[in-house]
């Protein structure tokens, strides 16, 4: 076993693959992550709308590398880089000295500047951040249920979704289902069909990252299920009571923000150059400049396509570049000549719209409807991590295809109406 | 329909039991729970440590009676009853009118008026109490994974059990299976095999409702695990630092309160007479005495079996009084003669300690080892509620069994160093 100590920062998709392209290469590897669990984000909005439980989309790291004696895996919150002495200082105090350091740190949700939004519009990128969703949507029918003033009741009757990307789209689409067919038959006092949601959106269509036919076919299969879809509109104000949207103001008691992406402090640790969303802008082979021992991959980096177009931040990306690190490093090592620069290649794109609607761009392919929902299903459940979670998902989605019932429709957290103890 | 409006306080086991017990009757029922799930609580521990998720052991109490339009479910808290004006009174301010109500409101942890052990020694009868623990007890091993003090890094693998019924051994039992056989492998500084698991009883055996045979092989079996069982011993101060045995100081950064039981204020609202756990005491039909129309069932009741001992306070126990009452007042709107008084039948009584060591105490037959494990499995797998809950509870098992991996290890909510937001 070699003496040379890897670093990685975040256990998303992009360090996960960085760390098993590793294996075999003898280096001493410590992977930080400060949840102790790998989270399967493009599934987390179904556990904000009550499709999925928490643990069928998260797995804790540890055990992910329980077979990897090369693989330490630490809980705990990284605040900076000291690059010249090749540290990493943790919240805890602790440090950790690298030969190579990895930052796969991901990005959060931004609110362009209006933090005090946060509060009232919660984002969704990790678990708590699905649940707080999950219990406001469900809290939002019960207090309607025994509201008597009108005006309030539909104001808890609408929720308003503030961004149209693959994240605001699919929140869209199973909350006006939950709405129209989950639950109707079970309250007495409202009619839950009548709730409406409210999908508000900057640009000019619904899913800009996909071809305009699709775009519409998405907008389409939103408004059948009833949602109703504000395009070219901003955003400029959210309160308790509502959005605001340009100048008109949207009565709302329940607003998720789907807007907006700011890549964590990878950057400013390192005191790189950074583009507009705070990514770090890397060289061909993704080191930083000027520190070729150190690399950013994933959300956090801003890498250029060939064609000039960013490379997006979605899951696959964040994997071929934990990927390619791997062979850069590995070459390293064994002293080989390194790899050519990073190339993205990209497989397609998919979102889904509902129950039993999808939509892929491949690019020259294109698919919609319900073919586009299995081939989408189908890559979903094979992208999870282990057996279990895959059985699980499966027959979570059988149960709700056949039942119609969402099962994970729990109420959680500090917000309900539980004694403190 | 009658216009007859039942008023029943409290989805528990003997909630629903009453609820499905009025099927048909016409009455108007409204069922008022300040959660909006059914809670499996002889499951909970399972999801305090690490086995289940919430998802399987809860479900929504409106979906339960979806299809029943005589039930109207509420979310809310009850806060008082008019016996005289026959209102119950929600926080929310709402009043509900009554003819005939039923308190169910189970019961809470007590600790013997030294609440301020609260936020040091959670106990468990919440979703939020099992994730509580579940978070602590997964915290304290990755703290001290990276701590180098070592008399700290010991406290840190103590975990103090205070109560030795079955919520406690069953707790005791599995926090040492997790740390000899879950997580071994994936701690690089620690040996989670050393770490210590202590349960403290103040009476003379564990599982002290069982015979004595069955509580001496529970015992063997906890000792077997790595169970440090201390019998006869009190509890005299908790703190963040450990717990007070008598005079002794057990350093522990990890304590759980499986002891002492407190009703919920029913008795109090009723203006009724209580016995020392504050459960309100009822006549032979279970009505509140002097208060035909208004029952009080489950484990906020105390009830008088013929042979002098208390009714348990158990699952069964609160189901058999549903099912009763639900007969009186089905007898008093169709103008029948009442059923004699409520008779308590004892099924027996179960236990786990591990994974593959239980007790069963049928009275007259007494079984332990796998035998009754497999048993206790099956029981619990056919009182769950639904068929997908059962299927993906007998799948986690089924999974635990052949992989020995738990599936629910995720640290979530306040505690941990994700960034607010």
């Amino acid at each position: 076993m070699s003496d040379h100590r890897i670093v990685v920062v975040g256990g998303g998709f992009g360090g996960l693959q960085l760390v098993n392209g590793l294996k075999g290469t003898g280096a001493k590897i410590t992977l930080v992550d400060r949840r102790n669990h790998h989270l399967f984000q493009p599934l987390l909005y179904q556990v904000a709308t009550t499709i999925l439980s928490t643990s069928e989309i998260a797995w804790p790291i540890r055990h992910l590398y329980s077979n990897r004696p090369d693989v330490t895996t630490l809980l705990g919150e990284v605040t900076g880089v000291d690059t010249a002495a090749k540290q990493v200082t943790l919240r805890s105090g602790l440090t950790l000295s690298y030969d190579t350091l990895v930052l796969a740190t991901g990005a959060t949700h931004a609110y362009f500047g209006r933090d005090e939004w946060a509060p009232v519009a919660p984002g969704l990128k990790t678990l708590e951040d699905a649940t707080t969703i999950r219990r406001r949507v469900l809290l939002a029918f019960e207090r309607a249920e025994t509201e008597i003033d009108p005006v309030t009741r539909d104001a808890l009757l609408t929720f308003a979704i503030v961004g149209a990307g693959p994240t605001g789209v699919e929140l869209a689409g199973i909350i006006a289902e939950l709405a129209r067919k989950t639950l109707p038959r079970e309250f007495r006092n409202i009619d839950t069909r009548k709730a409406k949601v409210v999908l508000i959106e900057a640009g000019p269509r619904v899913l800009s990252s996909f071809a305009e036919e699709l775009s519409a076919y998405a907008q389409q299969a939103l408004e059948k299920l009833g949602v109703e879809v504000h395009l070219g509109e901003f955003v400029t104000d959210c309160t308790a009571a509502g959005v605001k949207v340009g100048e008109k103001f949207i009565a709302s008691k329940t607003i998720v923000w789907a807007a907006g992406v700011q890549a964590s402090p990878a950057a400013k640790w390192l005191n790189s150059p950074a583009d507009r969303a705070g990514r770090a802008i890397v060289e061909k082979d993704l080191s930083a400049p000027g520190l070729p021992k150190v690399f950013v991959i994933g959300d956090t980096a801003s890498v250029v396509q060939n064609n000039g177009k960013p490379v997006p931040g979605i899951a696959p990306a964040a994997k071929q570049q934990g990927a390619y690190v791997a062979k850069v490093i590995r070459a390293r090592l064994q002293a080989k000549p390194a790899p050519g620069p990073f190339r993205y290649w990209h497989q397609g794109s998919l979102a889904t719209i509902g129950k039993s609607a999808a939509i892929i761009d491949f690019g020259k392919i294109k698919l919609k409807g319900w073919i586009a929902w299995w081939i989408w299903g189908i890559a979903h459940i094979y992208f999870l991590i282990g057996t279990r979670s895959r059985f699980a998902v499966a027959w979570s989605w059988l149960w709700i295809y056949l039942s119609g019932q969402h099962s994970a429709r729990l109420i959680t957290q500090k917000e309900t109406m539980r004694e403190e103890n």
